[in-house]
């Protein structure tokens, strides 16, 4: 293993009523004013806008809001919100939603007490120093963003979709009540899980030779999702399944499994599927089960051994050599995204054969990535051709 | 899944050579004197005491010693080390050695702003409000006192040993650094590894029908350590091994495993052991192999599905009955046991018959406990006579 700093800061709040737990943090942090973070309907539909406002009531702290925050957030309303804060008494963020919401806060939270523009931080110019606290209330398992230090920001001007991440990101109190997901629309629920597995599976196959423990973690809990996915889309309102599908996604990816691997992961699937989202909107679960098979089959030959261990512990392919059992096992992968109507091609997201190559141009800004394989241009070319 | 918070706020700097990165963390918290407690040789030998001290010296940090810890440790060194505490300026703790030099920094810490007896906490008469920061470097895995708030002290006037929980408990800082483990006898390995699965186990075996994701993250645990502590066993000196039986045991007593259970365990075994170890200095993890295979065959009848569970996904046990698998799958702990020279008899303790009543009573005082069986004295008399 190799070393490495442990240190998730974040209390969470885990369960049904969870948001009347927030009370006692936000009066211990003697906070008066904040800033309400959300995107649209599905706020007030699940019932978290009105649990959150009438505690803020109760509380006496005052609450502007910033809304319209849409899938794939965008920079120009991280701007808006800065420019408001500065002006203002805000003391803390309080965002209602998933990743996006959540994102859009700790950009915020980064940019607040930063004198340029906060996109200057993504583009890493300037590291982050100070933030501002956020209290989330999650309505939405996926990405992990109320668990970790990582924002996702798109700006649509430099057509770049990209990354920040510091330890003053990470949430102080993330309230996780699974009834919020009750109702959220099946698509959600199959991309989001499609992200989950994603996480883990890009440390699970990104070559390090020496994480075998935290492989087998990251093994069961593949094996997790694919038991509780298919459960999920046969009985959405199954709150036992919901809260399994809230924790795994926090699991995935709060580093837990990044823990002591030489690289922290092969995110090259991420980074692709960030391209498709920039130039199409396309959802980012989407992407990835879409990328994540085509980018398995061009690089497994470099190293087929992760692909063949997964076989083995997810998929129960024991039979045939390494490369063999990898093949069998980057093809059980694809299955299962399609037995749960997850797109596996580029065509099923309405892309054209002749769009590759602005999205290979588009990906390569990222450049250089890959862990298990370090790609170039080419290689993210031949990639898409695959996935197309 | 049951509702729970997850707040685990310590910072562990993992890997050989992380004392080194203690600096900045002493620096920040801008401490000046320490009470540095460790146990005896052992700190020397494994060279964490001179790592930590030259550091120390470096950082004009002054630092008293509290030495001579032993295993099981006991009150009189917590209140003698309050009583030089409150006289002096020490402003964090630094323990160098394993679960009961940490245990021991917790009930100092806990204690150096309490005005009654330290011993009040431990018998819940008042709770812990206010506590001293605690710096920890790690030399022996197994407790994961290193990663929790949890502090369990031996009091031989009282004739009893018992623990407190507190938020404010958590070590600041765990340097753990595996290197530091590579020359422990091998008994030590032995026992911490009985320790680190009965951590699991107690989980897995509550009866909690509704933590499917977490006990499938607990049998991967398990399954790990059964391949680790043999290859350790066989090459003392692999650090590879070396670190992830460190990890492993942060994971299995960090307060992850309980998260969403209905009950945080059942710490029947666990509690039956304490006595022993009270009475006969028995080394904590000797106990839990003798006692842990009693248990399971004592309660397996109330419900044997858990037990049948664990032979599925540990021991590959999937022909009968559940009952069946139950027996089956106590039979390969109990072997498994056997093979790494962990004792699973109250006669390898050198403990004799005629004591049992006496440990009865000892064990008594505790009640009541247990999970997946409530167990009163009549129950604890006939787990003991079952693990004789």
């Amino acid at each position: 293993m190799n070393n490495f700093t442990w240190h998730n800061p974040t209390a969470v709040l885990f369960g049904k009523g969870s948001v009347a737990k927030l009370e006692d943090y936000l009066r211990a942090a003697n906070v008066k004013n904040v800033l309400l973070i959300y995107g649209g309907k599905s706020a007030f539909k699940c019932g978290a806008y009105t649990q959150v406002t009438d505690l803020l009531t109760k509380l006496n702290i005052t609450f502007p809001e910033l809304n319209d925050i849409k899938a794939n957030p965008r920079i120009d309303k991280v701007r808006e919100a800065i420019a408001r804060i500065k002006v203002s008494k805000i003391d803390a963020l309080i965002p209602i939603g998933g990743g996006s919401v959540f994102d859009t806060a700790k950009a915020i939270s980064a940019g607040a007490f930063y004198d340029g523009d906060v996109w200057d931080l993504f583009e890493k110019k300037a590291p982050v120093k100070k933030a501002l606290p956020i209290f989330g209330v999650l309505t939405v398992s996926a990405t992990a963003s109320e668990v970790n230090g990582i924002s996702v920001i798109t700006n649509p001007e430099k057509e770049f979709k990209t990354s920040i991440e510091s330890q003053l990101l990470y949430p102080a109190v993330s309230v996780i009540d699974p009834e919020f997901q009750m109702t959220l629309p099946e698509k959600q629920t199959i991309h989001g899980g499609v992200d989950i597995i994603a996480h883990a599976l890009e440390r699970l196959l990104d070559g390090d030779p020496n994480s075998e423990f935290m492989d087998e973690q990251g093994y069961a809990l593949v094996r997790s999702m694919m038991r509780i996915i298919p459960d999920l889309i046969e009985n959405p309102k199954n709150y036992d399944a919901r809260c399994e599908y809230a924790w795994a996604a926090c699991v995935a990816h709060s580093g837990f499994l990044a823990c002591g691997r030489e690289t922290r992961g092969d995110f090259s699937s991420h980074k692709l599927g960030h391209s498709l989202s920039m130039l199409f909107d396309a959802a980012h679960g989407a992407t990835l089960s879409v990328i994540m098979p085509a980018w398995a089959r061009y690089v497994y030959q470099d190293n087929p051994i992760p692909f063949a261990r997964l076989g083995e512990n997810v998929f129960d392919i024991y039979d045939g050599t390494d490369e063999e059992k990898a093949i069998e096992a980057i093809e059980a992968l694809e299955d299962f995204f399609k037995d749960i109507n997850a797109p596996t091609t580029l065509r099923e997201l309405n892309i054209k054969e002749d769009d590759i190559e602005n999205l290979t141009k588009n990906a390569a800004k990222n450049l250089p990535f890959g862990a298990l394989r370090r790609l170039d241009e080419k290689d993210i070319d031949e990639i898409y051709k695959l996935a197309y």
